[in-house]
């Protein structure tokens, strides 16, 4: 790398999550850059577009920006051939190919104006399910769920109960351990909604024994021990077995791709 | 709207959340359209790619696509002339831009392969900590924490922390209530930790009357009354006056937008 860091400025006439989601994805081609994403958002006049693009110019880099104003769009064209700024225009191309395709027109209004819809607050209560409804602490949840999560301690039950809420789909998860009698709940509802998590029982030994030692507990404990995890495993793989559940092994895979699998299997 | 449902085809070498997550934003800006979204991940090799490319010639719309590998980004414009189907690539121009910029070159590695970095895990353990401590359900978690909200309840303090912990911040919330003395801790902690939301009374009234509807209360609760939501506003106000605290009002405001203004101000 020639230069130690590189400042990417994000442009929006909303709140610019898309735009830096793109950025940050497109980041992670490159080798670990120091890379300063600086972002702009409710950029709402030709006045403070032209500050933006200034700041942007003085300090190097690119533009990646939303913006769905006509004028708006205009406008920062101009002024990137004015101050020869690099411009990347995030949403365009995809809304012209909507618009192409299915002939149809964009609202042109800015994200945030159209944002706070029923499937905004669908999506915000089901975060607050997930949370609520974390590692089996309301059992009757179960009932009211779209998606119930099983799996032994360490499984990343947690982490994919909020992502899956963010889109939207109501989520508890419950903790498989061989000494406590699965909930009654379990058997009063469609096994279609109950997905058992799995983990390669060595994988699941190092992220155990390293939570241990982050929590500054001694390695001693059984809860980090193999023969206590296959045991674990055996008894959840029992569980599964018995519910006729979907089983997803998240060795090695990311909670985004592992909540990719379970939307295909409960969409 | 002239068809009654539409389908764009999301095709991914890696887990195809990028282009999903532009294909969502560009749908908002149409009317309501009842559009299908059929996401291929792990798209690997030209077989693969072809099969993918069929079905989206057969269910009509266009396909978006984030693909780094260079056989496969030539196979898929091919393909799209083959069978007249329309493509948006989604992350081309964004390295593109990266490459012509910053003179470096992309590693062309799918998301997936190097996506299991300590960033990503600091983000799963951010989400972890978020949960395990929202609702003041950890008092001791204040004095670890990068990001400490606090407001009267329904000020979207759950949502917000987990909003936050997914871009890789500890955050805990602690709800303000007048008969419940605060948590020392938040004395011993930088205030510049410390953010207090606040939203219009009547604003708060309607979501906390519209919650307890949807929870089967009655609606003559004290807690969804405009005198005492004044009171309990009034006195987290004081509270936010004492610690020296930042202030944001949510009222109208999409998380993601509380979530941007929190990041500006606790970088």
């Amino acid at each position: 790398m020639g230069k130690t860091s590189y400042t990417i400025t994000v442009c929006s006439d909303s709140v610019g999550e898309t735009a830096e989601a793109v950025v940050r994805a497109a980041i992670r081609q490159f080798e670990a850059p120091q890379v300063k994403i600086k972002r702009h958002m409710n950029v709402r006049n030709e006045e403070e577009l032209r500050q933006v693009m200034e700041e942007a110019a003085e300090s190097g880099g690119f533009v990646a920006y939303t913006l769905v104003q006509p004028e708006l769009r205009a406008a920062i064209k101009e002024q990137a051939i004015h101050l020869n700024v690099r411009i990347v225009d995030v949403m365009g191309p995809m809304i012209q190919a909507f618009v192409d395709t299915f002939a149809d027109e964009p609202k042109r209004l800015p994200g945030l104006l159209h944002r706070l819809d029923a499937d905004y607050f669908q999506r915000v209560e089901a975060v607050e399910f997930a949370v609520k409804c974390d590692d089996g602490k309301d059992l009757n949840a179960i009932l009211k769920a779209d998606i119930v999560l099983l799996g032994v301690s360490r499984t990343s039950k947690t982490p994919l109960s909020v992502f899956l809420a963010h889109k939207g789909k109501k989520v508890v998860n419950y903790p498989v351990v061989p000494e406590i009698q699965p909930p009654e709940h379990l058997y009063g509802i469609s096994p279609g909604k109950i997905i058992g998590l799995t983990m390669n029982a060595e994988h699941l030994l190092k992220i155990r024994s390293e939570r241990l030692k982050a929590m500054g507990l001694p390695l001693l404990a059984r809860y980090a021990s193999l023969d206590r995890i296959v045991e674990e495993l055996e008894y959840a793989r029992t569980l599964f077995d018995r519910l006729g559940c979907p089983v997803i092994d998240v060795t090695d895979k990311a909670i985004e791709e592992t909540a990719g699998i379970v939307m295909d299997l409960i969409p």
